[in-house]
């Protein structure tokens, strides 16, 4: 479902090599001051041009088609789109018979019986990412007492991007990294019990993000080498502040009003410059294969501010349902007539 | 939200201390057989007893409400409940002003506004999970050609689940562990593009279950240092068949007809025999703090049939969504009367 | 699907001779205030019993499983069950050859493929309405300043409701009727522009109740005899009072905190006392038909509690889903730690 | 929720005076041919022109900007577009104080805060059913074997068009109407039990479209001054050919196989040439009121194309679900590797 969210919700939706790509947000409450420039910032960190990054640049400039006005969220659908110009299709054309390794093309030819546009991955491309750096901006601006941070603390295994980067081009190949977010000044109890505790929708919507292959909260995978004794953090005081934050700020699924922290696993650029091997459908055989097409070295370096984004998104919809859960009894939300 | 699934839906309820807790399964497809004593085997998986587990036992017999009728589902919904019987209360009223480290009390005082019933962790208790195994019994029935299977790789960081069990002991201590669960048999294409992507949903479900703190699919967090030659999987044959299987089973969101591989981290329980510090919420001050009541020494023993059932629930909703996909354009569907 | 609303969620199970039918409420603010006997009395108005009623009487007694600790509500699901005491199976076993017109019997065996809990309508039964009356009465509580009442405007076309039956027991045929609902005190506000106005989603949940075969809103179907200049409400003042109520308090799919005001349409009983006519699945032939079991003379007389109980239901999932839209942008809401 | 469908679902967006109106269709299935002239005789029906209509004339071309590729629904979401050109906002500016009678104005007011977009009725407007339109277009593709078709039964109360029209014309005010839908070739058993009955969703859907006021299906509110026996509809034979179709081809919430038959009514528009009376909300005053712009004389002459839109959105959506609940158990889903 190219859908997310209970209150707060983004829908996505375009090709790589389609017209455009876009995104509409629906719930976003009315009033909230909004103008074209403010995506711009965010937009720009996303976008291609660095070291590392692909060739392919696009403007990106957000076409607002709906839901702001007067410099403000209206309060029905935002629909922003992008416009997909600088396309050369002709590239993937000529390897439609060899589905390329690590990417959707084999899975989407199964799933969508040959209809899918198989262009630049089509629907399945990281352009698509676009659209949540939009929906995330808006987010952001719903979660004023909070900041969000994502960084980079890895790439190719080196904390110093640099580094990392070279490895790349020293080996002709491509190289992933480790993306850690970090959001503060979260109020006490977003996330629900079980399926949408805060971990669960904030792993859900990680997971979304193209190339991502794992999560940890908090301590991660280590707190599974840890004693109970180490692992617990103790409350300190009446606000909930805690001596460690082996948890990184949610327990019981529901943030506890320390910072939040997670991390996530990226993995190489199926893209790589390296000769690989693939099936050739019209052959039937295993071929060398060699990627066409402008890509990234290391997809991990766009990715911080979509991490971002999508951390807002969840942590909105999660703030504006809490706003339902504790108003709903109060009367004076019925006011008499 | 205590619901999850599109088309295959569950819904549970209880509290550790009231009278049952319980599981509504909505949407399963009428005529899959089905009698109580199906429940049996995995409920026994769950259950305590073994070295390491709590001594509180229940016998969890499956009192099937609703849906089946004549050893089949009918198609309506399923209502299952489980007993509480063996519940000492009273050890949790004593401790009510000192909110227990890793546990829920304190988030759960503050945004229930301390109504939630804080008896044994109430609806935060894993005991909810008793009813996610009738509903994976359900889901594992749907899945016929597939088989899943979870088991515990990691006790304490050892392979070797009696030595990490024993650190725990020697330590007077409680441990986590690492679960994996492969599956197979699964068919080309379960999985929808972005935020119903196939890893989305397992993780969303898996960050669900009470203790867990990260996940990884295939070579999962190794792979942010992986080069992409290295990491990518060649295609071999037009069923799918890869070279090797880093991507443990999805690309793209979608499955590729692989073995499904992911690995789940679970924190020490948070019900320590050591003593701890945590707030007194009477007196404002932090204060020594042992615990009560009756826990595993590590709750990873118990946790992969509970792994196990989410990841049938996850993918029994996704083969059911793929039958629409595939069969919505079927003139076959709506024959002329 | 057995679910119902976005925030303030209802599911509902069993059948009308399983063990019980049951109702889970999902979504309930912590700290409403709630009690086993705050249902009584709108049970007692759905229960069997006045004039023109079926002989089947249950005891409908509540027995809440989850969700109510200390007399409020937890925030945890609430689940209640209703015992199934009086069921009389073999009047159903004997009928199974002969779908009865007018009810689900020919669908169901469709659809379900022979597998479907056919006793006494199974999960089609009008009983299932009784956790919509229980899932009614937290509706009401929640709406504290609205007044919600539904009364029985029509019987077999009689604004008497004695003369109506009258013609139902003098023709020794069952009879239908029309339900008026009002409900004054409603904030202005409540209802989304397009799928979720107020009067789609009262439709929806009216159109739910067995036996409902249309809705109107205020003036409704005699609105479309009209001029324009006679149906429009004037508005009379800055609270949004109008000098008539044509619109029967819903404009543009949203409340104007006028009076709401619809009517729904029962058709008579299904289960007439009258021979009627049936296929025979067994000889394939077209056979007299007469009733068994026990049934209403008018299903009308038992329903203005279920419309009322559904009336509230939507307006408390749209009051709190209105908490959500006015104040996600709020500052206050993430208090800086 | 701007947002209606569980698997073809559907998402509108845009003002009566932005750049824009459109729709994403997420769900549609891969395959399935489209272009964008298949959307043209829909949306000529839906558009002005003909005698009491609008002078407003909108080109309404379709512009695709997603999930159709090669003259196929590729399985992503679809997105169209169709541009605002013939817009005077003018008209709109100088009558903000005055909230029109009968239109959203007020309530959107109140709602929103102020910060709708109030030109032309902004997203209120039913401009938003082009959109619609074009979802009904790509429904009905998928209900091959079925035929739905919309009419106009009556026009002022007048069951000739003309004659309807001409009280309005010399009346100097607008009328409303009734439509009467009717739908053959469905499958038995569309719809699911309780609050997804066919009814429940047809209804909800219909009341979704501006000036909707009640809705019955078969024979209707004329039902509940019936005799059960009168109503019943005997069935015949084994594919559910029933005597008569009072029922109008639903019983207990599923398609029983009999022609679908409901009636909508529709108000007269709002919009009238006649002066009326409203509020001024600067003045505070109740004063004389004179609509400005251009609007139809009664909008029903343009619905029956929208309801059959929603008819068959509706539909699909069930058809598709239905082939998710035949589907699932099929040993065939999931084919050994």
């Amino acid at each position: 479902m190219n859908s997310f969210g209970r209150i707060f919700r983004v829908h996505i939706f375009g090709e790589s090599h389609g017209p455009c790509v876009g995104v509409t947000i629906d719930g976003c409450p009315p009033g909230l001051p909004l103008e074209e420039t403010d995506f711009t910032p965010d937009l720009e960190r996303r976008k291609a041009g660095a070291k590392g990054t692909t060739p392919r640049k696009e403007d990106d400039i957000p076409h607002v088609k709906s839901g702001i006005f007067n410099g403000h969220a209206t309060g029905a659908p935002i629909t922003i789109l992008f416009d997909n110009n600088n396309t050369r299709s002709g590239d993937y054309e000529k390897q439609r018979a060899t589905p390329r390794p690590g990417h959707a093309d084999f899975v989407a030819h199964h799933k969508y019986g040959g209809f899918e546009d198989y262009r630049g991955g089509g629907h399945f491309s990281a352009r698509l990412t676009t659209g949540i750096v939009a929906a995330g901006v808006i987010a952001k601006k719903l979660l004023a007492q909070a900041t969000i941070t994502a960084v980079i603390a890895e790439v190719a295994g080196e904390p110093d991007q640099e580094r990392g980067l070279q490895r790349a081009i020293d080996a002709k190949d491509t190289v992933g990294g480790i993306i850690e977010c970090r959001a503060t000044g979260l109020p006490i109890g977003l996330g629900e019990p079980f399926w949408d505790s805060a971990e669960s929708l904030l792993a859900h919507a990680m997971m979304a993000i193209p190339a991502v292959r794992g999560i940890e909260f908090g301590t991660g995978f280590a707190a599974a080498r840890m004693f109970g004794s180490e692992h617990n953090d103790a409350i300190l005081d009446a606000e909930g502040h805690t001596r460690t934050n082996h948890a990184g700020g949610i327990v019981g699924g529901i943030t506890n009003g320390n910072e939040l922290v997670f991390r996530i696993a990226i993995k190489p650029t199926s893209s790589t410059p390296k000769e690989q091997q693939t099936l050739n459908w019209e052959t039937g055989q295993v071929e060398p294969f060699s990627v066409k097409g402008r890509h990234d070295l290391c997809v991990a370096l766009r990715a911080p501010v979509i991490v971002e984004a999508m951390t807002a998104i969840v942590l909105a919809d999660l703030l504006m349902l809490e706003a339902a859960n504790r108003s709903a009894n109060n009367p004076h939300l019925a006011p008499p007539r």
